[in-house]
């Protein structure tokens, strides 16, 4: 985020009703804010969920009034909330451009073409579960903290590609009766070797499951080196924390938002940032 | 527990059997204590294990007699108990009103409604086996300590609960004709990303394997973090111990029992209370 | 091990054919005797993978004939080398009566009862792998260095013991057309809280979904914390090495011999040890 | 690599041409390098992938043709590039006989044996996956400086091949009418051990089961301990970092290239090498 961006963030909105709304909708480190996104993280839920009893074969006649009518009267608050974040946004075009924006919108299309496309209907209503992107603060920055930990993990799944591709490969060379192509064989090897096992494919000959054994070994091999790179990794993000000034827990430095009670932090870097206020 | 509690808790008790019986079922510190319990541990196990073997079809009838008799006598000792604790409590009211004490009752239960309701007894049997919660003090103040974990998991699960309904709505979308509705979706998205990999569903179309495979990748990671993360709290709250006076084991600071050997620690936080005088 | 018993150990042996013997078949330590015990675990683990070929239906009839014979054959040797082993050893009754001792006899009892009795010769013939645990110094130390490990192994044990009890008698309760017993649910619980999810059970109402879904997280969660408790007393113990004098290598205090080049290590609690001459 | 072979491979190439086609082929270090080997990386996933269509019984008739023609032209550009690199290599004879000579040599087979032999042909396609070894520069280097983990892993195969014979001889005698032969036990234990799980084979008996359950609890012990060991030995090997000059990344002591960038790293131990000259 740059300093430009966190100025124009702070800035005053002149009419009090459009304050209000702007802190309830978007301030998360305001009490009001985290009240009403935890009303509309719970109503998302809701709705995927009660969308999901729908896909119930035997349940959808009888009750399909009534998932009807819930469904209608989601869409309905999800326009309301839409169109109150337009209005009351700092900047309402830079918003309905946001991902955030895109994926609100996005929610509200099974609205336009309700009656037949079912799937469509049902994609979109998995979308809504994008929404919660937004509040789940914590998730995202426990994520963040741990970019280098994906870099190693982009080694580590290059490397388990390539283990499936020659093993998928090598399962089909030497069971070709038992994988159909050599595409099924990779997808045994990925399901060998993960330890998942479904079963769906099995290697009967003892070529095949000398080449199974070997491939379970790496497979084992190669998760626990990354669960020990990712402990390394963990320790030592974890070994420069801060405390938070709000509720006094240790957070990693990179958070700009305390992710147990979602207190602005004011970053260390900043020190070196003359003509920067605080914001109060 | 308040300073209140603990100062109660020691005061002694005047009639000398009662103070004996006290010091059986509740002091789990004393050497005569920890030996009641564990006899009665070892026969709540085996009362649960002997009604395990009613369960078997075929050996019912022939046993039938020797597990009623078995039941009788262990529900008469359970009885015994029950009484013998709330005669021999310090608060008997405070005793009976406690977790362990409804517990104890409810274990009593299937006495009552013995002859017919089959379900319901095998399942207070069951709760026997919450009776050991108590003995089991070890492996409570082990929990107890990593009350640290328990917030990162909370984390976690959320993280595991968005990407099962997520990846559970998309194998719906993506098999229909596997996959009855999207719960079975769910189901098998859990059963997937945990490595369980029942194999009771299987994708079979290209889609719905790339996806299974992206959810396989997300899941060991977030296991392979998950672990992570827990071993460097562990590693933190070890590094902070000390050692037991009794046992001479490292413990860490926030026991106030010693796992290993039930010796009850002093608080190294009791330094700035004048008027506490250490338990004999 | 007491000083005492290392004193004797070290004890020469007057008649140097004896002597020699004694050094090939029970000194690790020497050139010649890890060579002697190399070659004879080579010859165990092919006696075993030889038995194996010999359960194989098809293949028996056909080889059976040399089977026998190198049956015989290694018996033989198996015989001989419990002789020199009784002939050689410092105290032969000592030996005779050592763990180790009843191995090398147990594996020689099929020869007694040959021609009959097939599951006790193979079960006598697993019995030949007991007698690798000698020539695997290494993993025994390894072993020996995570003594503390076992103990949280235990507590996490005996936990894994009652969540299975608790969550096999009530997938019983829930899914009784499904699961036969309750001892079926237990096995059920165990399969699925480890994620090893055979498929052979696998609960199809809602509830016993439910219920397997928090089992799993219990499980995963648990198995994590045992991996991290085991990182961290690891790494605990690795923290207090010593290098060895022959090979250069870091190993642990408390091992007496090096895992990597089976040199004797001079253990650094015989500093306060006056009356000890260390062997040459 | 010796100090005589370093020398040798930054002696300079009259001819200019041939200069710039050996950087471009062979040296990583270079930008130009870097973009034709990436190009070349491309180009095989592209071409195993491409043959792992032809595999897919239904789609070979109609694409056919033009699997063809995509693998003549592969396979053409496979024989200019080791033509190209045969030209400009140092030393041609050393390139040919390499590793990574003789498995471009081994990629270039098919051409000669095209018509008849499918499994020779599919057999060499997955060879051609080889060639990416030389590519993947990151993995190898990360995997060199686990040496030390490998030495671990060594124990813990040994240790998981003695328990998976032992459990599969023993599950034999316990289950002969569900499992064939001792070698199907052996499968079947390290299926279960390593929680895999496929379900082809299950235990239906109580000894079977309890067999199981021990091997399950063994199994995940074993590898909870090989991911401690593996996370106290990265903990280890990266606290002896040093930054990439070039990226600025952490990078351990003995990586003698950047695994990040490909930057060869300049050894701290030329310090005390006199006559050499840091390449430019």
């Amino acid at each position: 985020m740059s300093r430009h961006a966190r100025h124009w963030k702070h800035t005053p909105i002149a009419n009090p009703l459009r304050a209000r709304l702007n802190r309830w909708l978007f301030d998360l480190s305001s009490k009001a804010g985290r009240r009403t996104n935890a009303t509309l993280m719970i109503i998302i839920i809701a709705s995927v969920i009660i969308g999901m009893f729908a896909t119930v074969g035997h349940l959808e006649a009888r009750w399909k009034a009534l998932f009807y009518t819930v469904e209608i009267g989601i869409i309905t608050l999800f326009i309301i909330e839409y169109i109150a974040r337009l209005l009351t946004a700092r900047r309402p075009l830079a918003y309905a451009l946001s991902f955030y924006g895109l994926v609100d919108l996005a929610t509200l299309l099974p609205l336009l073409i309700l009656g037949d496309a079912n799937t469509a209907i049902r994609l979109l209503r998995v979308f809504r579960l994008l929404k919660l992107i937004r509040y789940l603060r914590a998730l995202q920055l426990f994520i963040a903290s741990l970019r280098d930990v994906f870099e190693i993990m982009a080694v580590v799944i290059s490397a388990i590609s390539i283990i499936v591709l020659v093993a998928g490969n090598l399962i089909y060379l030497l069971e070709p009766e038992n994988i159909t192509n050599a595409f099924e064989g990779c997808w045994w090897s990925l399901v060998t070797m993960t330890t998942v096992g479904y079963g769906d494919i099995v290697p009967h000959s003892a070529a095949g499951r000398i080449l199974a054994s070997v491939l379970i070994m790496i497979g084992i091999s190669t998760f626990a080196m990354l669960t020990g790179v990712i402990s390394v990794k963990i320790s030592h993000s974890l070994a420069y924390q801060r405390s938070c000034p709000a509720c006094a827990r240790m957070i990693a430095q990179e958070f700009s938002y305390c992710p147990y009670c979602a207190t602005a932090q004011h970053p260390p870097r900043q020190r070196d940032d003359p003509d920067h206020t605080p914001p109060s």
